[in-house]
């Protein structure tokens, strides 16, 4: 414990090289400032240290996606696509707010976002080291270990979420030698409020996902609401909108190409710090792997919803969400081989073994890369079986639905600080929310088309690697075919009142439904179990190393380095910048009104409003044309540092003020998961030039401007 | 004819407004010299109008292509495309120059470019304005003042070829307002001397062509020879090289964004002075229906050759020329709705018409325009079936045999200044040399297969646009399939030696063979006879108002204007430099080898030969790199002004030194046969530096270099 504050307070010391790359937390802010001024920042740079002040206590989540107050009475601007869920609960085949899009004119029409729709605001940041590893006896065996370490975590969540109100977390940064516990007001009664068509919010569509020059609108506007004691309620009428300490400010006038940006948020996840052998792992076997299950489940799924314009409804999503996956995928996956990833990783750690060879206080890291190697191995051993077994589940909604169901039966008796995580008493209303979001989902035929691929795939495994639970019950039924029409003629798993009452059951009286998917469920579970212990031996024993390599690399770099996204609130900070993205050809910063004339098709994923098209054809632009381009500006490109979770963070100008909203990174940009090329990295942001012209000239959401304290010009 | 004569004296002495846009007679070159001083030119511009000074008179014609002498042994640079010819006349399955490149050695072993290969050497211009429109009658009936230019033309001809060793042709500027006589020098002896592999020469393909970003080393070499006597000659072993009077100097360092560059060439055909009736028929119908047909056809011949690889082969030529054509008409056809071509062309008629109402001296040019309209809906009348007789032989190569000799057979007995253009005596060889090169991609059931699709075309056409002949024939076989049964099973045309036979045979002579195919023709042809007579009459009547048109024009509009492209020496001007295709992305002007190791993957259209990409990724570059790239550069953006025809053309420096060749446009610049756009219309030349380098680091051609004066580095 003491070498982890040791090097805690090292880490913190460190000079700062540049900012130009990174994910920071709020408290290495100070060792930043330096940087940050001299790349333009115009406010003291110190009050980006302060989680609760302003701005930052502005910047919230929404789970999944980031997001920020712009008014006193909890107005919340994110992206659109992360609003999308709220649009979706509330259209109808008469009300289509998806495509038209929704304006509340006032407090009276604003919409409930969802029962699933929340509002995470963090108020507490506590280091709580000591107590997760701090107590460890070094005698414990690594599953021990890894035991203690999510004991200790799941007592610190409960402590802290006993007053109600907050979900309370405990993560793990710089690679397991710090562990903060985050405290985050959990707002429950989230409103839309406003989003814009799908012919601006969602402009270019598939086509134009990941991709620059990029003109989408990717915004929408909920409201908190809390109870009239201000503390957060379940929707009613009764309550009241909800008064943020701080807000964020709009700029009224748009970025120019060099000028400084602040992107705070909460980045879901990244890899800067796995090592060659991790890294070769997944591209030579997770990414490939994983495009190939992801694109032949998808040609199943089209295949089943050709003729059938229901079953092509219920498998939309799933698809929508593979596509999304394939192309982050073959973008990463090229750029493992564009950047050199591999390569890099090798010199990374060729130069750490000169390093530590070189320097005699440093003996204490010899031999810790080769025990994470041999870890690593140990993982890689059964990879193929287990990537089966996660897609099985991923293939068959039924099937994991039933898998759930089952583990529930058999944590459910456990004492609560026993239970699995995600399985505990503070879990079990969003496993039911789960259990009937699933319904849109399931469809027997393309269910079954799925998993029948993904059992073939298990017959195919190597011996060393079998599902032997599923062989016995395949053999048992005389094959795949004959063993899927037992399968998916004696389940009830499908109807949703069914699973309602099973999720109560226990594991005896789930086995006397004798409900074939079940059985499979209780099958296969077994084999999980003992996945999961191997795999809590080895994070225990990770536990032991990662932490000593990852000080490694501090230590010999001399730098000062951020830990890798772990969904907490992080900066990043870069500049308005275009690209190169190959030989010939250069990326402009700046996108303009001009290139959605040139995209629009009137139709399919360019289809922007008439009355959009309209106001730029007659040029009615004042007041938000930028001089330079003498037009608007619709999205940029900077380069700060994001990832998957950032989605609607805000990005600010040097002044602090709200320029812009995180939506995407660029293709090129894809393999940023494990590191940064800042000649190619870029993040896209919607300007909020772009967006206050549409609410004044297009959508006339002049209420909403107003309570941002802009006046509407139109 | 004075009226002739006084307007050319006006358009010479008008005042020079730019030179961005324009293909540029050599005559205009004096009114330009202010501008061309202005752009950067370090040379006397006034040298650029001698037709056989320096640096014209190293600038030939290929016809078709252009091509110009870099050593004073008449060594020729052209562009690889445009060699392309003589490397398929001499590859063989156990020797394939396409594939691999060639290079003599020696002067021993260049080979002959084969038997249509021509290089023109063009000694004269003279104007024959009186001569040929001079002497005509104003009470000549419209056909019969047609038929009278016509003759005249024929006459000049004549006259002009008659020494021997020269090719002479009457060309009609500025709309008919003049005409020229250009006398070519014809060495028909000429051979091939060195040509890169196809995966330098044509790297990028069809996915590439007409596209930026662009990596191709479009140049190839050959050389003239002629008679010991000087005098051009058939190809013979005891030839010698010819020894032109001047030669271009290729320039040993690259150009730079902003460089003034000079094109010189035979662009064959631009539309800039058609009007908007004209250019509207194009957009509506003429460009539209050619996609589809050629569209159609490529599906039909691609389907036929699905399964047979000789049939494949027979085929491939005439699909890749219309794979071009569809391109560049897509191209086009969105270029007329992206420039807004139509619309440009009616403010220029409507500027015309209000400065002729504000012009009492513009009177005379009253009414000139709606007479040109009538014409034109004369022709557009019977667009469809002129349309569909023309794809009809387009579609069949042996019904464009059929038709050809048949009507050879009409022209022959005639005196030989009657005969139509192209039958002519003088054109008897070419026929010849045509026949034989047909045999290559005669296929009948692919044939039959075209020819059926347009009988099918011709079946629908209006009322008033039947083509009755064809009609009568079908209808008496019973119908298309029995019309073609009989038709393909009744024909001899298909074989080379009884079409050897045919061609001097009589009208008689070949009704008494009952070949259904030349049946066919003789049905046929006096329907075609109708339509010349016809197109004769419109081009009297034309004859008499396009003139005036121009004049008009040229009046109002106060500028020296170019006439449009036609097959003679033209030159433009312009400056080295990029562009933005769409919002967000601009294209630099250059581009460099990195692309190469970019784009390349070893097989189909980027399969960049192993040792280039060697010595690419050795960086064996010393001596051809840019400095500011720290790269060679490949090829580069121009803003000149070129067409169909300057492929091959010299691209010149400010110091007048070859710096680049000129192969391609942009995608974006289609539309440019009708409208210049200074921002987005470019040309895309191949960089000089890039060909000295593969030709010293890859392919070895230290010989030419050397001969070229250039000392090699490698």
């Amino acid at each position: 414990m003491k070498k982890a504050l040791a090097f805690l307070a090292a880490a913190l010391f460190a000079v700062a090289a540049t900012a130009d790359e990174g994910m920071w937390m709020p408290q290495q802010i100070p060792q930043l400032a330096p940087e940050l001024q001299k790349m333009g920042i115009k406010f003291d740079p110190n009050k980006l240290a302060d989680l609760t002040g302003d701005p930052l206590g502005a910047v919230i989540s929404l789970g999944g996606c980031s997001a920020s107050f712009v008014s006193p009475d909890g107005l919340v601007v994110t992206n659109h696509h992360c609003g999308f869920g709220a649009l979706q609960y509330n259209s109808t085949p008469q009300r289509d707010l998806i495509t038209n899009g929704f304006l509340a004119k006032t407090r009276e029409e604003e919409l409930p976002a969802g029962p699933g729709q929340r509002v995470f605001v963090t108020t507490k940041m506590e280091d709580v080291t000591n107590r997760v590893i701090g107590n460890l006896s070094p005698k414990l065996s690594d599953a021990e270990r890894e035991k203690a370490i999510q004991r200790n975590g799941k007592l610190l969540v409960e402590e802290c979420e006993k007053p109600g109100g907050v979900r309370c977390r405990v993560a793990s940064f710089f690679e397991g030698a710090q562990w903060l516990r985050t405290t985050q007001m959990e707002i429950r009664d989230v409103r839309l409020v406003y989003a814009p068509p799908f012919g601006i919010g969602d402009f270019g569509g598939e086509t134009d996902n990941w991709m620059w020059p990029r003109h989408t609108g990717d915004w929408s506007f909920l409201r908190a609401y809390v109870g009239k004691d201000g503390k957060p309620a379940d929707y009613s009428k009764d309550n009241v909108p909800y008064h943020p300490q701080h807000i964020l400010k709009v700029a009224t006038s748009g970025v120019k190409p060099g000028d400084m940006v602040i992107v705070a948020g909460y980045p879901g996840r990244t890899f800067r710090y796995r090592t060659a052998a991790e890294v070769k792992s997944m591209k030579e076997f997770t990414y490939p792997t994983i495009i190939r299950y992801a694109t032949d489940l998808n040609t199943i799924l089209r295949e089943q919803g050709k003729s059938n314009k229901t079953v092509e409804i219920a498998n939309a999503s799933r698809i929508k969400g593979n596509d999304n996956v394939l192309k982050n995928y073959q973008g990463t996956l090229s750029g493992f081989q564009k950047f050199g990833i591999i390569a890099q990783r090798q010199k990374r750690e060729a130069d750490l073994a000169a390093y530590i060879a070189a320097h005699p206080d440093a003996k204490k890291y010899a031999g810790v890369l080769d025990t994470m190697n041999a870890l690593q191995q140990r993982i890689a051993s059964t990879r193929q079986r287990d990537m089966v077994l996660t897609w099985m589940e991923r293939s068959s909604p039924m099937f994991t639905q039933a898998m759930t169901i089952y583990r529930l039966s058999i944590e459910r008796p456990k004492k609560d600080l026993d239970r699995r995580a995600g399985y505990q008493e503070r879990d079990w209303p969003r496993l039911a929310e789960g259990t009937v979001r699933a319904q849109k989902s399931i469809e027997p035929a393309s269910d079954r088309a799925g998993l029948r691929y993904f059992l073939v795939e298990a017959s195919k495994l190597p011996a060393d690697q079998r599902i032997m639970p599923l062989d016995a019950a395949v053999q048992k039924a005389g094959g795949v075919e004959p063993f899927l029409d037992q399968l998916y003629a004696n389940t009830k798993i499908a109807e949703l009142s069914q699973r309602k009452a099973m999720q109560s059951e226990t594991t005896a009286q789930l086995a006397a439904r004798h409900d074939a998917m079940l059985d499979l469920a209780a099958a296969i579970t077994p084999l999980d179990l003992q996945i999961e212990n191997r795999d809590e031996e080895i994070a225990g024993a990770m536990s032991r190393v990662r932490p000593l390599y990852f000080e490694a690399l501090r230590t010999s770099s001399g730098r000062l380095l951020y830990p890798d996204a772990n969904g907490t609130l992080r900066m990043t900070f870069g500049t308005v910048k275009g690209y190169a993205p190959r030989d010939g050809v250069y990326y402009t910063p700046l996108t303009t009104l001009n290139g959605i004339l040139q995209k629009n098709t009137y139709s399919g994923e360019f289809d922007a409003p008439k009355n959009e098209i309209q106001a730029i054809e007659s040029n009615k632009t004042a007041g938000y044309a930028d001089p330079q381009l003498g037009t608007v500006a619709v999205n940029f490109l900077s380069t700060v540092d994001t990832t998957g979770g950032n989605s609607g963070s805000p990005t600010l100008n040097a002044n602090g003020e709200l320029c812009g909203l995180l939506f995407d990174g660029t293709y090129e940009s894809l393999g940023n998961d494990f590191i940064v090329d800042p000649e190619i990295t870029r993040s896209i942001q919607v300007d909020s030039m772009y967006m206050l012209w549409v609410m004044d000239a297009v959508d006339g959401a002049h209420n909403l401007l107003q309570e941002m304290g802009i006046t509407p010009k139109f």
